[in-house]
């Protein structure tokens, strides 16, 4: 639990991402008492608006927004509640915010605000991506990995039986509100899955912020203030950095992704939810690392094994099988005519792309996470 | 106002759809047999590739299409087959083409080829852009209004209950092959809906077009090979500049859908099947010049009135009920804050959008049809 408030200092707390078109747009480190201002700023029409949530975060948030818009006359919600959890990004989930939406006679300027987590950042986006072809889309993340990952560069989708985000769009927000007081409510598992994002930024595009991460690491667990606010900044920065370069993801956006190709294989061979998203992440990455220091030998690979292992994440996936794991990761999107992608580290802070890896060397990373 | 009149010679029978980002694509006037060449210019990687159809097409212009495409190396066809009609622009094909593309293994440059009308081009180009959040996308039109239209721009989706073409995104092909000789097939009825179309084009954009359609236009109604080819050409041209200028319909492209709020509450009101969309269309431009002419009197309406006529389509609608109609244009993805936009004709080439519109003035134009 995150004591006391949060509250930052709003002076330069905020991060663009840019890119092509007037569709460049802010990530504003703020409190939601901020958000009618910055609706306005950036041009979003007032007057009736949906909030998709998950009845979760309902419970903690979505009285205070509404009571926030409507003090600004935004009187005129359509609200649409969905159960929590990854099974929510699917078919039917989609096709009721379809049906709420279109039923209370939304227009193309009728903006849709996703309030939540991963989960409803990536459904209430595709749905706003979808709905008369692009709503504008507000993203008030309320949960680390959000704020840091999933709620910047305009990812959205559902999940297949056979795969995870493989219905999607590339549709990017107008304004991302993010506010650190919303993490109070975050359960502890989730805060460490959040953080396996941000240890993920800093060791593929910045060592200077893993040297801070290693330093300032108690605090950050401990949900210390100060540090947490500019863990979260940075790393959403990071993120913002990469996707303004590569927008959809043709070549060096893929860096995002390290550590993501075991995870999904993970989450896929394991059920998904056995572990959170951020849990096989930071699994991912310690098998990507093994595999980067067996093809790139100068790699500091015992600093960056234990700077991972500091994550307090469960590691037990020795029930599971390697050559069944490895199968799993064939499913990934970063898959190009049967070759399969991997991200690797060259060094702290300098992620690249690769195809020349043999199935020997993925082996190796597997079972190296068999022995944990 | 477009620019520029169209006396293309053959060997040079190619429209640029003109954005940003190299996403820039040709629509070749071309016959099939020339495909393999025009895929290889147009980067779209050789090998595994599905190709979306209905039964109907399939039964003329697949094993053409196959056959010329294995000839060049093209061997690992996924084929997915969909019953003909708007009906299949609905949840369930959409999701049997997910199913069977994911099945076969595609990856990100799988191209996706839609090989059909209007309805195959919406249904799996919807497909193509939200599989794996984007597969590149080639049109092989197989009507005529696909041809001068529904391949150009962009325009993907599917129908709900609500309305016509409510889910979708916008995603641009990378090639259009557009092949004359694969419209002999077409019934009398398609083509005059096309046509209705075609005479859009030339009313919102080029006066010079409406000339020359209404100079040939016998020849035309009998697909006499040279008019038809030079208009083909020059209808898909004005809607490849319209396109070029506002991509995603922000302003201008807004035109293109002159004839069209009142055809989609047609459409609605008589139940989706019992006109064709270019029926409904033709007495949608006939109801909205009319009330151009209310606004604009020194509209040619009579010159239009008569060459809108000329176009042979079914135009008994005195079963609907003008207010009832009125009420389903408010459906259309054009109104904005609960206010109709309608586009409206100054000139003969030259149309424009307004809110400016009494219900009265829309009522004249039904009523206007009521007479017919």
């Amino acid at each position: 639990m995150v004591p006391g408030s949060l509250l930052l200092p709003m002076d330069e707390a905020v991060v663009h991402v840019k890119l092509d078109n007037e569709r460049s747009y802010p990530i504003q480190f703020a409190t939601i008492q901020e958000l009618p201002e910055f609706l306005s700023t950036s041009g979003i029409r007032k007057g009736k608006y949906i909030i998709v949530t998950d009845t979760n975060v309902a419970s903690h948030y979505l009285n205070p927004v509404r009571d926030i818009l409507s003090g600004s006359g935004w009187d005129d919600l359509i609200e649409i509640l969905i159960d929590p959890g990854e099974s929510s990004k699917s078919p039917e989930p989609l096709q009721r915010i379809y049906n709420e939406a279109l039923r209370s006679g939304i227009d193309r300027k009728t903006p849709l605000f996703a309030l939540g987590g991963g989960v409803i950042g990536d459904l209430a986006g595709y749905a706003a991506a979808t709905l008369l072809r692009g709503l504008p889309l507000v993203h008030i993340p309320t949960s680390l990995m959000a704020q840091v990952d999933s709620s910047i560069g305009g990812k959205t989708g559902i999940n297949h039986p056979l795969g995870k985000n493989l219905i999607g769009a590339f549709h990017q927000p107008t304004l991302v509100l993010s506010d650190m007081n919303l993490l109070q409510s975050l359960p502890e598992l989730e805060w460490v899955s959040g953080l396996a994002e941000v240890v993920k930024h800093g060791l593929i595009a910045d060592a200077n912020f893993v040297d801070e991460l290693s330093k300032n690491w108690d605090h950050i667990l401990q949900r210390e203030k100060q540090s947490t606010q500019r863990t979260i900044m940075r790393a959403a920065e990071i993120k913002a950095l990469v996707v303004s370069e590569d927008e959809r993801e043709t070549s060096r956006r893929a860096i995002l992704n390290f550590g993501h190709t075991f995870a999904h294989a993970i989450e896929r061979v394991a059920g998904y939810g056995q572990f959170t998203h951020g849990e096989a992440v930071a699994l991912g990455m310690r098998a990507a690392t093994k595999v980067s220091a067996l093809i790139n030998p100068d790699l500091p690979y015992a600093f960056i094994d234990s700077f991972l292992r500091r994550l307090p994440v469960r590691n037990s996936i020795h029930h599971l099988d390697p050559g069944v794991l490895t199968d799993a990761m064939y499913y990934d999107k970063k898959v190009q005519e049967g070759n399969l992608h991997l991200i690797l580290l060259r060094e702290i802070g300098h992620a690249y792309t690769t195809s020349e890896i043999t199935e020997e060397q993925i082996l190796t990373g597997w079972n190296y996470l068999m022995d944990l």
